[in-house]
């Protein structure tokens, strides 16, 4: 007999998002087990290699109302996607008291307002974070955290595949080749009209503008316009007006219509918008009182959305049961491994450099580079020094032992220089 | 007699995030009223220019103990700052069953552990998003929306002032007298070392730390290094590096302890931290499986800080009572006032630049600028036309007369020219 849990999850679907999704959960090591799992063909399925994420007791199914009304399950977690059957199943599961996690931005989009009020009414959550900007949290960013501000308008890249093919073409692809890579990526669909035509993006539009703006639109009256009809000449010109091109989704209130608008767009290369490279989305909201919110991140992939299902799943378990993360009293270790900038103020002399190499050889610290520009004074010269990764400490103690040399005439300025891939080590 | 409301408010402190939290709050009309108020000084706070924004019926009081627990209270907001005596009147109040919503990030950072303790005891809530970068919903968004991942590295921009001092200093100012401007303009202190010295920003990582790694760390154990002793020739080798200099906190999960440092570091231009301008605060999380998530905003303010501040006590509302945001159904408008780039491939021949010139001043569409590579073939050249701020809709009835033109090769691309100051118009 299994032991009672917190939380019982039904999941719909095990394809990338609903693997991940059983990895992501199994790794917060939280009291949420999925008991059931729909998905066609069961067989194939449970030779998955994440399938060792979900324990042996789980009961697959290739009948999905097995899950959504099942006794054992709390929550149904539906990572599918489209509008049918997909409506019809979680319709049922919340009329039998079941909470809805789902990552599927049309059903949102499209039906949203009619199943949120039939889960209001019965008393059940349903979150979709997941479903605007996989991993990025701007559903709880714009709910949470900014409901208490007037937001008049949302920019955004919201589609990675366009973000992907455009960042590829401002570096100089041709997009009919760009696209073929996106599609032996992954990030395309062989008929990628969804994503390069902008119907992808519009729907996430309207889910976050009922959120931010408290807006509620029909996807269908936004006008989309493809980006498959931009060129590499357009990006040649687009620099010389000192921008490049991205699929940006709009939503602006003004004189109480929403002006929304989904297309391939020139973004000044200073706003943020401009920043998303990749298959990276961004969100930037614009609120009367706090201003700008940029949102960024990885905004789909199998562990990214995972750990947006992931999250909502812990809320719901959070209501429901004790499912906390303490933290715990930690030591602090201010010590890094990284590159560092030294820079000296000397009265010049022959044998400087070489006194300080010495010392900095002596603790085993490479030096990088010496950069000395011209025009100061040699009585009071300022130069630089850049070390190759060293612990932090172990430079201190060489740079004591310089700041003790005669000619120095400033306490040297140590700073770590931030790398991409930096990070601490023991 | 007053009608009842979901939710009373009693507010410790009445100064610029006080009086902006009574402006946000009214701008919401979500039915949650002030009730109490106090301040030292009480005589001149009701004369403040935003004491309109609270009723005529609120008690104000120079005695905190008449707030903290009174009947007609249902949640503290405090935003006074600082250890004592906020933290006697705080834990009075969550024993007198109030719930707390602060902006106080140095009673979080030392003190939270024990409060939050006593609070789940108490069964009440204690909020504070805006305890770390203001208006930005990085608590949100690592609580709610990252709770699946394992974040392993916390990197921010915590402090404004800092911020502000070292991008002026990036564009050539001296330290001493950007120091002095912070000071002139209300974003530094008279005594400015909780800011320069990193001591504001160290709390702020310190709670960041708890919710992300989920690590209690003892703020004064995290080395702190000024910003004071950065000088302009450090900007100057900083660019030869490719880098700029920001002052970041950081702290990474590595070997079972928290490796944290908070100082100025060299950032290369091309990393997110590197964007973070002006006031502006940001933070970017790493998780396991989520990548890198970028929060960025308004860090601090009245008003960024107070829509942090209004969003917490939305949430308490929300549990205590029904108070709802209903999406309203909202009519898309589709068009938009913008500069747009227009992009022609044309059979070349004398009389097109006018041709396509009478036809958008026929419409009353302004040119901008006239864009002609070199390099192309006569036969099938592309050139790019951008206009002046217009009407999309009345731009492609002119493009349309344009592209029947008999040397157009290609249907015109018409392009929005994203502006930061654009908007919607009717």
């Amino acid at each position: 007999m299994q032991e009672a849990v917190a939380l019982r999850v039904g999941l719909l679907g095990f394809g990338t998002v609903g693997s991940s999704f059983a990895e992501v959960l199994a790794a917060t090591g939280a009291d949420v087990r999925i008991t059931r799992i729909f998905n066609r063909d069961v067989e194939r399925k449970k030779s998955h290699e994440r399938a060792k994420f979900v324990g042996a007791e789980v009961k697959w199914t290739s009948d999905a109302t097995e899950v959504v009304t099942a006794e054992d399950v709390d929550v149904v977690v539906e990572v599918i996607g489209g509008l049918e059957p997909i409506e019809g199943w979680l319709t049922t599961a919340i009329h039998a008291g079941k909470h809805i996690v789902t990552a599927n931005k049309q059903l949102i989009a499209y039906r949203g307002a009619t199943l949120l009020a039939l889960a209001a009414e019965k008393k059940v959550h349903l979150l979709y974070n997941a479903a605007v900007a996989g991993g990025v949290p701007v559903i709880p960013g714009i709910t949470q955290g900014l409901s208490g501000d007037k937001i008049t308008r949302i920019s955004g890249i919201l589609n990675g595949t366009c973000n992907f093919i455009l960042s590829a073409m401002e570096k100089g692809a041709e997009y009919a080749d760009v696209l073929k890579t996106a599609q032996s990526l992954g990030y395309a669909e062989a008929n990628p009209s969804a994503d390069v035509d902008g119907f992808d993006a519009r729907a996430k539009l309207c889910v976050l503008s009922r959120l931010a703006l408290r807006a509620e639109l029909n996807p269908d009256e936004v006008p989309a316009q493809t980006i498959s009809t931009v060129a590499a000449i357009d990006f040649a010109y687009a620099k010389e007006l000192g921008c490049t091109l991205r699929q940006v989704s709009r939503a602006e209130v003004a004189g109480g219509k929403v002006h929304a608008r989904v297309g391939p767009m020139l973004v000044p290369k200073e706003m943020p918008i401009a920043w998303s490279h990749d298959t990276q989305n961004m969100v930037v909201t614009s609120g009367e009182f706090g201003g700008d919110v940029v949102f960024s991140g990885h905004g789909a992939g199998g562990h990214p959305t995972a750990v947006a299902v992931t999250s909502d799943v812990l809320r719901i378990a959070a209501g429901a049961a004790a499912v906390r993360f303490p933290a715990t009293a930690s030591s602090v270790d201010g010590d890094v491994t990284a590159p560092h900038y030294i820079r000296f103020v000397v009265a010049d002399q022959p044998g400087i450099v070489a006194a300080i190499a010495g010392a900095l050889a002596k603790y085993n610290v490479n030096i990088d580079s010496l950069l000395q520009h011209r025009g100061y004074a040699a009585e009071k010269l300022p130069f630089v020094v850049t070390t190759e990764p060293c612990l932090r400490s172990t430079l201190e103690r060489a740079v004591a032992e310089i700041a003790a040399l005669e000619y120095m005439l400033e306490a040297p300025l140590v700073l770590q220089i931030l790398t991409s891939d930096d990070h601490a080590t023991d």
